[in-house]
Protein backbone atom coordinates (compact mmCIF):
# COMPACT_ATOMS: atom_id res chain seq x y z
CA UNK A 1 0.00 0.00 0.00
CA UNK A 2 2.90 2.18 0.81
CA UNK A 3 3.88 1.71 -2.42
CA UNK A 4 1.18 2.91 -4.38
CA UNK A 5 0.38 6.17 -1.85
CA UNK A 6 4.25 6.76 -2.74
CA UNK A 7 3.60 6.64 -6.63
CA UNK A 8 -0.07 8.52 -6.34
CA UNK A 9 1.40 10.97 -3.56
CA UNK A 10 4.94 12.24 -4.15
CA UNK A 11 4.95 14.79 -1.72
CA UNK A 12 3.63 12.11 0.72
CA UNK A 13 6.27 11.08 3.76
CA UNK A 14 6.17 7.47 4.29
CA UNK A 15 7.46 6.40 7.64
CA UNK A 16 8.06 2.72 8.42
CA UNK A 17 8.19 0.56 11.26
CA UNK A 18 9.09 -2.90 11.85
CA UNK A 19 10.09 -5.21 14.46
CA UNK A 20 12.13 -7.11 11.57
CA UNK A 21 15.21 -4.48 10.74
CA UNK A 22 16.04 -6.08 7.69
CA UNK A 23 12.95 -6.17 6.51
CA UNK A 24 13.20 -2.07 7.41
CA UNK A 25 16.51 -1.81 5.42
CA UNK A 26 14.87 -3.54 2.49
CA UNK A 27 11.54 -1.31 2.93
CA UNK A 28 14.39 1.53 2.43
CA UNK A 29 16.28 0.27 -0.18
CA UNK A 30 13.26 -0.36 -2.39
CA UNK A 31 12.11 2.97 -1.76
CA UNK A 32 8.61 1.57 -0.45
CA UNK A 33 9.33 4.34 2.60
CA UNK A 34 11.03 7.49 3.22
CA UNK A 35 12.15 7.04 7.07
CA UNK A 36 13.18 4.24 9.09
CA UNK A 37 11.19 5.31 12.02
CA UNK A 38 9.13 3.94 15.14
CA UNK A 39 6.38 4.28 17.96
CA UNK A 40 8.28 7.60 19.26
CA UNK A 41 7.04 9.31 15.29
CA UNK A 42 3.05 7.98 15.94
CA UNK A 43 2.15 11.64 16.92
CA UNK A 44 3.08 12.90 13.93
CA UNK A 45 0.94 10.70 11.54
CA UNK A 46 -1.66 11.40 9.51
CA UNK A 47 -2.39 8.23 8.59
CA UNK A 48 -1.29 4.82 10.01
CA UNK A 49 -1.86 1.51 8.57
CA UNK A 50 -1.22 -1.26 10.38
CA UNK A 51 0.02 -4.97 8.39
CA UNK A 52 0.96 -7.18 10.98
CA UNK A 53 -0.35 -10.91 12.20
CA UNK A 54 -3.68 -10.72 13.92
CA UNK A 55 -2.58 -11.75 17.02
CA UNK A 56 -0.11 -9.25 17.30
CA UNK A 57 -2.72 -6.29 16.21
CA UNK A 58 -4.53 -7.24 19.02
CA UNK A 59 -1.45 -6.03 21.73
CA UNK A 60 -0.28 -3.55 19.38
CA UNK A 61 -3.14 -1.43 18.00
CA UNK A 62 -4.50 -0.18 21.33
CA UNK A 63 -0.75 1.67 21.93
CA UNK A 64 -0.53 2.58 18.34
CA UNK A 65 -4.34 4.15 18.71
CA UNK A 66 -2.90 5.78 22.25
CA UNK A 67 -0.31 7.52 20.73
CA UNK A 68 -1.49 9.13 17.38
CA UNK A 69 -3.13 12.78 17.67
CA UNK A 70 -6.64 13.27 17.31
CA UNK A 71 -6.70 13.92 13.59
CA UNK A 72 -4.60 11.05 13.10
CA UNK A 73 -6.26 8.06 11.00
CA UNK A 74 -5.20 4.40 11.66
CA UNK A 75 -6.97 1.26 9.97
CA UNK A 76 -5.63 -2.37 9.97
CA UNK A 77 -5.46 -4.63 7.15
CA UNK A 78 -5.97 -7.93 8.86
CA UNK A 79 -8.07 -11.39 7.79
CA UNK A 80 -10.14 -11.64 11.06
CA UNK A 81 -12.31 -8.64 12.14
CA UNK A 82 -14.82 -9.85 15.21
CA UNK A 83 -11.92 -10.14 18.02
CA UNK A 84 -9.88 -7.36 16.90
CA UNK A 85 -12.88 -5.08 17.38
CA UNK A 86 -14.50 -6.56 20.03
CA UNK A 87 -10.72 -5.63 21.95
CA UNK A 88 -10.75 -2.19 20.75
CA UNK A 89 -14.45 -1.45 21.50
CA UNK A 90 -13.83 0.34 24.64
CA UNK A 91 -10.65 1.72 23.66
CA UNK A 92 -10.39 5.98 24.15
CA UNK A 93 -9.74 6.28 20.88
CA UNK A 94 -11.87 3.83 18.97
CA UNK A 95 -12.98 6.82 17.20
CA UNK A 96 -9.45 6.92 15.35
CA UNK A 97 -9.94 3.62 13.85
CA UNK A 98 -10.96 2.46 10.74
CA UNK A 99 -11.44 -1.61 11.03
CA UNK A 100 -10.62 -2.53 7.23
CA UNK A 101 -9.63 -6.05 5.22
CA UNK A 102 -8.35 -4.89 1.37
CA UNK A 103 -8.15 -8.37 0.20
CA UNK A 104 -5.57 -8.45 -2.06
CA UNK A 105 -2.05 -10.00 -2.02
CA UNK A 106 -0.34 -13.05 -3.28
CA UNK A 107 1.61 -15.96 -1.00
CA UNK A 108 4.54 -13.79 -0.74
CA UNK A 109 5.80 -11.54 2.40
CA UNK A 110 8.41 -9.10 3.13
CA UNK A 111 8.99 -5.92 1.64
CA UNK A 112 9.88 -7.52 -1.80
CA UNK A 113 6.83 -8.86 -2.05
CA UNK A 114 4.71 -5.64 -3.05
CA UNK A 115 2.95 -5.15 -5.96
CA UNK A 116 2.83 -1.78 -7.98
CA UNK A 117 -1.72 -1.08 -8.57
CA UNK A 118 -2.05 -4.62 -6.31
CA UNK A 119 -5.66 -2.47 -5.16
CA UNK A 120 -7.19 -1.85 -8.53
CA UNK A 121 -10.71 -3.34 -8.38
CA UNK A 122 -10.07 -5.17 -5.65
CA UNK A 123 -12.73 -5.45 -2.80
CA UNK A 124 -11.93 -3.42 0.63
CA UNK A 125 -13.93 -4.47 3.49
CA UNK A 126 -15.20 -2.43 6.36
CA UNK A 127 -16.66 -3.36 9.52
CA UNK A 128 -18.24 -1.36 11.54
CA UNK A 129 -17.88 2.03 10.30
CA UNK A 130 -20.21 4.12 12.20
CA UNK A 131 -17.96 3.57 15.09
CA UNK A 132 -15.09 5.89 13.31
CA UNK A 133 -15.12 9.47 13.12
CA UNK A 134 -17.15 10.84 10.13
CA UNK A 135 -14.29 13.15 8.99
CA UNK A 136 -11.44 9.73 9.37
CA UNK A 137 -14.19 7.55 7.42
CA UNK A 138 -13.64 10.48 4.80
CA UNK A 139 -10.27 9.89 4.79
CA UNK A 140 -10.39 6.58 4.12
CA UNK A 141 -12.17 6.50 1.59
CA UNK A 142 -10.34 9.06 -0.35
CA UNK A 143 -7.23 6.69 -0.38
CA UNK A 144 -9.03 3.49 -1.10
CA UNK A 145 -10.50 5.34 -4.00
CA UNK A 146 -7.40 6.42 -5.30
CA UNK A 147 -6.29 2.62 -4.73
CA UNK A 148 -9.19 1.88 -6.94
CA UNK A 149 -10.69 -0.36 -4.31
CA UNK A 150 -14.53 -0.95 -4.14
CA UNK A 151 -15.84 -0.76 -0.60
CA UNK A 152 -18.33 -3.57 1.07
CA UNK A 153 -19.58 -2.96 4.75
CA UNK A 154 -19.92 -5.74 6.54
CA UNK A 155 -20.45 -6.44 10.37
CA UNK A 156 -17.19 -8.28 12.10
CA UNK A 157 -19.48 -11.33 12.63
CA UNK A 158 -20.40 -11.76 9.19
CA UNK A 159 -16.91 -10.86 7.89
CA UNK A 160 -15.21 -14.10 9.82
CA UNK A 161 -18.13 -16.12 8.82
CA UNK A 162 -17.68 -15.01 4.98
CA UNK A 163 -14.13 -15.39 4.62
CA UNK A 164 -13.85 -18.53 6.64
CA UNK A 165 -15.27 -19.83 3.53
CA UNK A 166 -14.14 -18.11 0.88
CA UNK A 167 -10.13 -17.47 2.40
CA UNK A 168 -9.46 -19.34 5.28
CA UNK A 169 -10.64 -22.60 4.10
CA UNK A 170 -8.98 -22.21 0.74
CA UNK A 171 -5.68 -21.98 2.60
CA UNK A 172 -6.25 -24.98 4.68
CA UNK A 173 -7.12 -26.91 1.37
CA UNK A 174 -4.13 -25.90 -0.39
CA UNK A 175 -1.65 -26.95 2.79
CA UNK A 176 -3.43 -30.38 3.17
CA UNK A 177 -3.01 -30.70 -0.32
CA UNK A 178 0.70 -30.00 -0.27
CA UNK A 179 1.21 -32.08 2.46
CA UNK A 180 -0.24 -35.07 1.26
CA UNK A 181 1.43 -35.19 -2.18
CA UNK A 182 4.76 -34.19 0.02
CA UNK A 183 4.34 -37.32 2.41
CA UNK A 184 3.78 -39.63 -0.50
CA UNK A 185 6.21 -38.48 -2.97
CA UNK A 186 9.42 -39.55 -1.85
CA UNK A 187 11.31 -38.24 -5.03
CA UNK A 188 10.65 -34.64 -5.24
CA UNK A 189 11.53 -34.27 -8.74
CA UNK A 190 8.18 -36.13 -9.28
CA UNK A 191 5.97 -33.58 -7.65
CA UNK A 192 7.77 -30.66 -10.45
CA UNK A 193 7.75 -33.10 -13.05
CA UNK A 194 3.69 -33.20 -12.73
CA UNK A 195 2.82 -30.21 -11.27
CA UNK A 196 2.11 -28.23 -14.46
CA UNK A 197 -1.16 -30.77 -14.82
CA UNK A 198 -3.19 -27.85 -12.23
CA UNK A 199 -1.02 -28.96 -8.55
CA UNK A 200 0.78 -25.89 -8.89
CA UNK A 201 -2.53 -23.44 -9.04
CA UNK A 202 -4.20 -25.76 -6.12
CA UNK A 203 -1.07 -25.54 -4.11
CA UNK A 204 0.12 -21.91 -4.28
CA UNK A 205 -1.64 -20.73 -1.13
CA UNK A 206 0.64 -23.70 0.87
CA UNK A 207 3.73 -21.25 0.55
CA UNK A 208 1.80 -18.72 2.08
CA UNK A 209 3.23 -17.68 5.76
CA UNK A 210 2.53 -19.78 8.72
CA UNK A 211 2.92 -16.81 11.15
CA UNK A 212 1.12 -14.82 9.52
CA UNK A 213 -1.94 -17.49 9.06
CA UNK A 214 -1.95 -19.20 12.46
CA UNK A 215 -3.37 -16.58 14.76
CA UNK A 216 -5.82 -16.12 12.06
CA UNK A 217 -7.29 -19.83 12.40
CA UNK A 218 -7.00 -19.31 15.89
CA UNK A 219 -8.48 -16.19 16.09
CA UNK A 220 -11.26 -17.81 13.48
CA UNK A 221 -11.58 -20.89 14.83
CA UNK A 222 -14.82 -21.51 15.27
CA UNK A 223 -16.10 -20.92 11.63
CA UNK A 224 -12.97 -22.12 10.00
CA UNK A 225 -13.94 -25.83 11.72
CA UNK A 226 -17.51 -25.25 10.70
CA UNK A 227 -15.90 -24.93 6.77
CA UNK A 228 -13.74 -27.55 7.46
CA UNK A 229 -16.13 -29.82 8.16
CA UNK A 230 -18.64 -29.16 5.16
CA UNK A 231 -15.39 -29.66 3.46
CA UNK A 232 -14.52 -33.01 4.64
CA UNK A 233 -18.30 -34.20 4.58
CA UNK A 234 -17.92 -33.12 0.61
CA UNK A 235 -15.00 -35.00 -0.03
CA UNK A 236 -16.40 -37.94 1.69
CA UNK A 237 -19.39 -37.79 -0.24
CA UNK A 238 -17.61 -37.64 -3.25
CA UNK A 239 -15.41 -40.75 -2.88
CA UNK A 240 -18.97 -42.42 -1.95
CA UNK A 241 -19.33 -41.72 -5.53
CA UNK A 242 -16.86 -43.18 -6.58
CA UNK A 243 -16.84 -46.18 -4.89
CA UNK A 244 -20.59 -47.05 -5.98
CA UNK A 245 -19.18 -46.25 -9.24
CA UNK A 246 -22.08 -43.77 -9.41
CA UNK A 247 -20.25 -42.08 -12.51
CA UNK A 248 -23.58 -39.71 -13.46
CA UNK A 249 -23.12 -38.39 -9.56
CA UNK A 250 -19.88 -37.78 -10.35
CA UNK A 251 -20.42 -35.79 -13.64
CA UNK A 252 -23.80 -33.89 -12.04
CA UNK A 253 -21.21 -32.77 -8.96
CA UNK A 254 -18.77 -31.37 -11.18
CA UNK A 255 -21.36 -29.71 -13.55
CA UNK A 256 -22.71 -27.92 -10.76
CA UNK A 257 -19.75 -26.33 -9.58
CA UNK A 258 -18.67 -25.43 -12.97
CA UNK A 259 -20.78 -21.95 -12.39
CA UNK A 260 -17.72 -20.73 -9.97
CA UNK A 261 -16.81 -19.87 -13.43
CA UNK A 262 -19.38 -17.49 -14.44
CA UNK A 263 -19.57 -16.23 -10.59
CA UNK A 264 -15.79 -15.49 -10.60
CA UNK A 265 -15.85 -13.83 -14.08
CA UNK A 266 -14.09 -10.61 -14.21
CA UNK A 267 -11.99 -10.47 -11.15
CA UNK A 268 -8.51 -8.75 -11.59
CA UNK A 269 -5.85 -11.24 -11.16
CA UNK A 270 -2.41 -10.26 -9.56
CA UNK A 271 -0.40 -12.84 -11.62
CA UNK B 1 -0.72 -29.16 -29.87
CA UNK B 2 -1.57 -28.33 -33.55
CA UNK B 3 -0.87 -24.68 -33.13
CA UNK B 4 2.15 -25.05 -32.13
CA UNK B 5 3.14 -27.55 -35.06
CA UNK B 6 1.64 -25.28 -37.74
CA UNK B 7 3.83 -22.99 -36.37
CA UNK B 8 6.93 -24.44 -36.43
CA UNK B 9 6.46 -26.65 -39.77
CA UNK B 10 4.27 -24.14 -41.95
CA UNK B 11 4.53 -26.68 -44.67
CA UNK B 12 2.30 -29.19 -42.56
CA UNK B 13 -0.86 -30.26 -43.50
CA UNK B 14 -3.07 -30.90 -40.38
CA UNK B 15 -6.51 -32.97 -40.61
CA UNK B 16 -9.03 -31.85 -38.37
CA UNK B 17 -11.21 -34.60 -37.12
CA UNK B 18 -13.98 -33.87 -34.33
CA UNK B 19 -17.61 -35.16 -33.55
CA UNK B 20 -18.07 -31.13 -32.82
CA UNK B 21 -18.78 -29.95 -35.75
CA UNK B 22 -18.71 -26.27 -34.50
CA UNK B 23 -16.08 -27.18 -33.38
CA UNK B 24 -14.11 -28.29 -36.31
CA UNK B 25 -15.30 -25.07 -38.11
CA UNK B 26 -14.36 -22.97 -35.23
CA UNK B 27 -10.81 -24.87 -35.37
CA UNK B 28 -10.90 -24.03 -39.15
CA UNK B 29 -11.21 -20.49 -38.78
CA UNK B 30 -9.05 -19.95 -35.98
CA UNK B 31 -6.73 -21.37 -38.39
CA UNK B 32 -5.69 -24.86 -35.99
CA UNK B 33 -6.49 -27.01 -38.87
CA UNK B 34 -6.13 -27.04 -42.62
CA UNK B 35 -8.92 -29.52 -43.33
CA UNK B 36 -12.26 -30.77 -42.04
CA UNK B 37 -11.84 -34.32 -42.29
CA UNK B 38 -12.65 -37.58 -40.74
CA UNK B 39 -11.28 -41.36 -40.46
CA UNK B 40 -11.61 -41.89 -43.84
CA UNK B 41 -8.12 -39.78 -44.59
CA UNK B 42 -6.44 -41.40 -41.31
CA UNK B 43 -4.50 -43.40 -44.15
CA UNK B 44 -3.05 -40.18 -45.68
CA UNK B 45 -1.69 -39.65 -41.89
CA UNK B 46 2.09 -39.51 -40.89
CA UNK B 47 1.01 -38.41 -37.45
CA UNK B 48 -1.97 -38.76 -35.71
CA UNK B 49 -2.48 -37.06 -32.17
CA UNK B 50 -5.51 -37.97 -30.11
CA UNK B 51 -7.25 -35.90 -27.76
CA UNK B 52 -10.10 -37.22 -26.38
CA UNK B 53 -12.15 -38.44 -22.88
CA UNK B 54 -10.36 -41.64 -21.50
CA UNK B 55 -13.09 -43.31 -21.94
CA UNK B 56 -13.77 -43.01 -25.67
CA UNK B 57 -9.65 -43.26 -26.39
CA UNK B 58 -10.13 -46.83 -25.39
CA UNK B 59 -13.20 -47.34 -28.20
CA UNK B 60 -11.56 -45.18 -30.96
CA UNK B 61 -7.93 -45.75 -30.78
CA UNK B 62 -8.45 -49.59 -32.16
CA UNK B 63 -10.12 -48.30 -34.98
CA UNK B 64 -7.47 -45.38 -35.76
CA UNK B 65 -4.94 -47.57 -35.28
CA UNK B 66 -6.26 -49.94 -37.60
CA UNK B 67 -6.67 -47.51 -40.63
CA UNK B 68 -3.28 -45.95 -40.41
CA UNK B 69 -0.56 -46.56 -42.84
CA UNK B 70 2.57 -48.86 -41.24
CA UNK B 71 4.56 -45.95 -40.89
CA UNK B 72 2.22 -43.65 -39.13
CA UNK B 73 2.79 -42.49 -35.64
CA UNK B 74 -0.19 -42.64 -33.35
CA UNK B 75 0.36 -40.83 -29.58
CA UNK B 76 -2.84 -39.68 -27.22
CA UNK B 77 -2.88 -37.33 -25.10
CA UNK B 78 -4.62 -38.92 -21.99
CA UNK B 79 -4.47 -38.03 -18.40
CA UNK B 80 -4.86 -41.98 -17.63
CA UNK B 81 -2.60 -45.21 -18.81
CA UNK B 82 -2.88 -48.28 -17.57
CA UNK B 83 -6.21 -48.77 -18.78
CA UNK B 84 -5.36 -47.50 -22.51
CA UNK B 85 -2.15 -49.34 -22.40
CA UNK B 86 -4.15 -52.93 -21.15
CA UNK B 87 -6.47 -52.29 -23.67
CA UNK B 88 -4.22 -51.95 -26.91
CA UNK B 89 -1.75 -54.82 -25.20
CA UNK B 90 -2.75 -57.14 -28.11
CA UNK B 91 -3.85 -54.83 -31.53
CA UNK B 92 -1.81 -55.93 -34.27
CA UNK B 93 -0.30 -52.19 -34.41
CA UNK B 94 0.52 -51.48 -31.11
CA UNK B 95 3.80 -50.99 -32.63
CA UNK B 96 2.73 -47.84 -34.03
CA UNK B 97 0.82 -46.29 -30.88
CA UNK B 98 2.82 -44.22 -28.60
CA UNK B 99 1.24 -43.71 -25.10
CA UNK B 100 1.83 -40.02 -23.82
CA UNK B 101 0.59 -37.48 -21.45
CA UNK B 102 1.75 -34.59 -22.51
CA UNK B 103 1.27 -32.25 -18.52
CA UNK B 104 0.11 -28.97 -19.59
CA UNK B 105 -2.71 -27.26 -20.40
CA UNK B 106 -6.06 -24.97 -18.66
CA UNK B 107 -9.32 -25.28 -17.16
CA UNK B 108 -10.51 -24.40 -20.47
CA UNK B 109 -11.43 -26.65 -23.30
CA UNK B 110 -12.36 -26.36 -27.11
CA UNK B 111 -10.43 -24.70 -30.03
CA UNK B 112 -10.15 -21.26 -28.60
CA UNK B 113 -8.06 -22.93 -25.84
CA UNK B 114 -5.09 -23.33 -28.03
CA UNK B 115 -2.19 -21.29 -26.79
CA UNK B 116 0.89 -20.68 -28.60
CA UNK B 117 4.08 -22.51 -26.97
CA UNK B 118 2.09 -24.27 -24.12
CA UNK B 119 4.57 -27.03 -24.33
CA UNK B 120 7.70 -25.26 -24.00
CA UNK B 121 9.65 -26.34 -20.53
CA UNK B 122 6.67 -28.84 -19.64
CA UNK B 123 7.02 -32.50 -19.16
CA UNK B 124 5.82 -35.60 -21.36
CA UNK B 125 5.16 -38.24 -19.49
CA UNK B 126 5.75 -41.91 -22.04
CA UNK B 127 4.78 -45.32 -21.00
CA UNK B 128 5.44 -48.53 -22.36
CA UNK B 129 8.11 -46.63 -25.15
CA UNK B 130 9.96 -50.20 -25.59
CA UNK B 131 6.21 -51.28 -27.67
CA UNK B 132 6.42 -48.44 -29.98
CA UNK B 133 8.68 -49.30 -33.31
CA UNK B 134 11.87 -47.67 -32.96
CA UNK B 135 11.44 -45.03 -35.44
CA UNK B 136 8.46 -43.78 -34.73
CA UNK B 137 9.50 -43.18 -31.12
CA UNK B 138 12.08 -40.97 -32.76
CA UNK B 139 9.78 -39.40 -34.91
CA UNK B 140 7.75 -38.79 -31.79
CA UNK B 141 10.87 -37.48 -29.71
CA UNK B 142 11.75 -35.33 -32.83
CA UNK B 143 8.43 -33.55 -32.68
CA UNK B 144 8.30 -33.43 -28.94
CA UNK B 145 11.80 -31.65 -28.94
CA UNK B 146 10.83 -29.03 -31.32
CA UNK B 147 7.86 -28.11 -28.96
CA UNK B 148 10.28 -27.58 -26.37
CA UNK B 149 9.17 -30.78 -24.03
CA UNK B 150 10.97 -32.49 -21.51
CA UNK B 151 10.21 -36.28 -21.58
CA UNK B 152 9.96 -38.66 -18.76
CA UNK B 153 9.94 -42.17 -19.13
CA UNK B 154 7.17 -44.86 -16.77
CA UNK B 155 5.31 -47.37 -16.40
CA UNK B 156 1.86 -47.35 -16.74
CA UNK B 157 0.85 -48.08 -13.10
CA UNK B 158 3.43 -45.67 -12.01
CA UNK B 159 2.02 -43.10 -14.03
CA UNK B 160 -1.64 -43.56 -12.60
CA UNK B 161 -0.64 -43.66 -9.66
CA UNK B 162 1.77 -40.50 -9.05
CA UNK B 163 -0.70 -38.79 -11.52
CA UNK B 164 -3.70 -39.58 -8.94
CA UNK B 165 -1.95 -37.61 -6.07
CA UNK B 166 -0.21 -34.29 -8.64
CA UNK B 167 -3.33 -33.66 -10.74
CA UNK B 168 -6.45 -35.86 -9.98
CA UNK B 169 -6.69 -34.73 -6.08
CA UNK B 170 -6.03 -31.63 -6.95
CA UNK B 171 -9.20 -31.33 -9.20
CA UNK B 172 -11.28 -33.00 -6.80
CA UNK B 173 -10.05 -30.55 -4.17
CA UNK B 174 -10.94 -27.64 -6.37
CA UNK B 175 -14.28 -29.11 -7.24
CA UNK B 176 -15.53 -29.72 -3.92
CA UNK B 177 -14.23 -26.71 -2.49
CA UNK B 178 -15.98 -24.90 -4.71
CA UNK B 179 -18.92 -26.77 -4.21
CA UNK B 180 -18.95 -25.77 -0.02
CA UNK B 181 -18.28 -22.10 -0.26
CA UNK B 182 -21.18 -22.39 -3.79
CA UNK B 183 -23.47 -24.30 -1.12
CA UNK B 184 -23.12 -21.87 1.59
CA UNK B 185 -22.77 -18.51 0.16
CA UNK B 186 -26.55 -17.98 -1.48
CA UNK B 187 -25.52 -14.56 -2.17
CA UNK B 188 -23.18 -15.03 -5.56
CA UNK B 189 -21.88 -11.27 -4.97
CA UNK B 190 -20.06 -12.54 -1.56
CA UNK B 191 -17.94 -14.78 -3.54
CA UNK B 192 -16.99 -12.70 -5.83
CA UNK B 193 -16.19 -9.84 -3.66
CA UNK B 194 -14.23 -12.17 -1.34
CA UNK B 195 -12.52 -14.25 -4.11
CA UNK B 196 -9.52 -12.02 -4.28
CA UNK B 197 -8.38 -13.85 -0.74
CA UNK B 198 -6.54 -16.89 -2.26
CA UNK B 199 -10.14 -18.58 -3.17
CA UNK B 200 -9.67 -17.79 -6.86
CA UNK B 201 -6.45 -19.84 -7.75
CA UNK B 202 -7.65 -22.96 -5.60
CA UNK B 203 -10.95 -23.36 -7.27
CA UNK B 204 -9.60 -22.28 -10.77
CA UNK B 205 -9.65 -26.17 -11.20
CA UNK B 206 -13.44 -26.06 -10.59
CA UNK B 207 -14.07 -24.88 -13.55
CA UNK B 208 -12.73 -28.23 -15.77
CA UNK B 209 -14.68 -30.36 -17.97
CA UNK B 210 -16.95 -32.66 -16.23
CA UNK B 211 -16.97 -34.58 -20.14
CA UNK B 212 -13.03 -34.92 -19.57
CA UNK B 213 -13.20 -35.80 -15.97
CA UNK B 214 -15.46 -38.02 -15.01
CA UNK B 215 -14.01 -41.05 -17.31
CA UNK B 216 -10.36 -39.78 -16.04
CA UNK B 217 -11.57 -40.43 -11.80
CA UNK B 218 -13.52 -43.65 -13.18
CA UNK B 219 -10.39 -45.39 -14.86
CA UNK B 220 -8.34 -44.18 -12.05
CA UNK B 221 -10.62 -45.06 -9.01
CA UNK B 222 -8.49 -47.28 -6.94
CA UNK B 223 -5.77 -44.78 -6.61
CA UNK B 224 -7.87 -41.54 -6.83
CA UNK B 225 -9.92 -43.18 -3.58
CA UNK B 226 -6.48 -44.33 -1.86
CA UNK B 227 -5.13 -40.11 -2.68
CA UNK B 228 -8.45 -38.61 -1.12
CA UNK B 229 -8.80 -41.01 1.75
CA UNK B 230 -5.27 -39.89 2.74
CA UNK B 231 -6.57 -35.87 1.98
CA UNK B 232 -9.41 -35.86 4.48
CA UNK B 233 -6.90 -37.82 6.76
CA UNK B 234 -4.90 -34.92 6.42
CA UNK B 235 -7.78 -32.31 6.70
CA UNK B 236 -9.20 -34.30 10.09
CA UNK B 237 -5.92 -34.02 11.75
CA UNK B 238 -5.29 -30.45 11.11
CA UNK B 239 -9.57 -30.17 12.28
CA UNK B 240 -8.11 -31.92 15.35
CA UNK B 241 -5.58 -29.57 15.87
CA UNK B 242 -7.51 -26.43 15.80
CA UNK B 243 -10.18 -28.16 18.12
CA UNK B 244 -7.26 -28.69 20.50
CA UNK B 245 -6.19 -25.30 20.38
CA UNK B 246 -2.58 -26.70 19.02
CA UNK B 247 -1.36 -23.50 17.63
CA UNK B 248 2.28 -24.72 17.71
CA UNK B 249 0.78 -27.63 15.72
CA UNK B 250 -0.90 -25.58 13.14
CA UNK B 251 1.91 -23.63 12.48
CA UNK B 252 4.59 -27.02 12.12
CA UNK B 253 2.44 -28.49 9.84
CA UNK B 254 2.23 -25.04 7.70
CA UNK B 255 6.32 -25.00 7.57
CA UNK B 256 6.90 -28.49 6.94
CA UNK B 257 4.40 -27.42 3.64
CA UNK B 258 6.24 -24.45 2.97
CA UNK B 259 9.18 -26.45 1.42
CA UNK B 260 6.25 -26.75 -1.60
CA UNK B 261 7.86 -23.41 -2.53
CA UNK B 262 11.28 -24.44 -3.38
CA UNK B 263 10.23 -28.13 -4.96
CA UNK B 264 7.43 -25.77 -7.51
CA UNK B 265 10.56 -22.98 -8.08
CA UNK B 266 11.04 -22.88 -11.84
CA UNK B 267 8.39 -24.41 -13.02
CA UNK B 268 6.70 -22.51 -16.07
CA UNK B 269 3.16 -21.11 -15.82
CA UNK B 270 0.86 -20.64 -18.96
CA UNK B 271 -0.93 -17.51 -17.05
Amino acid sequence: MAKDIKRLNPNSKIYGVDTNTSHLEEALALDLIDVKSSYNDLNLANIVIVGIPVDVMITELPKILGEVNDDCLVMDAGSTKSALCKSLENHPKRRNFLACHPIAGTEFSGPSAAIDGLYQGKTNIICEVEKTAFKLQEKALALYQQLGMRIRYMNPEAHDKHIAYVSHLSHISSFMLGKTVIDKEQNERDIFDMAGSGFESTVRLAKSSPAMWTPIFEQNKENVVETLEEYIQNLEDFKQLLLDDDYKGIYNEMNNTNKIKEILKGIPLNK
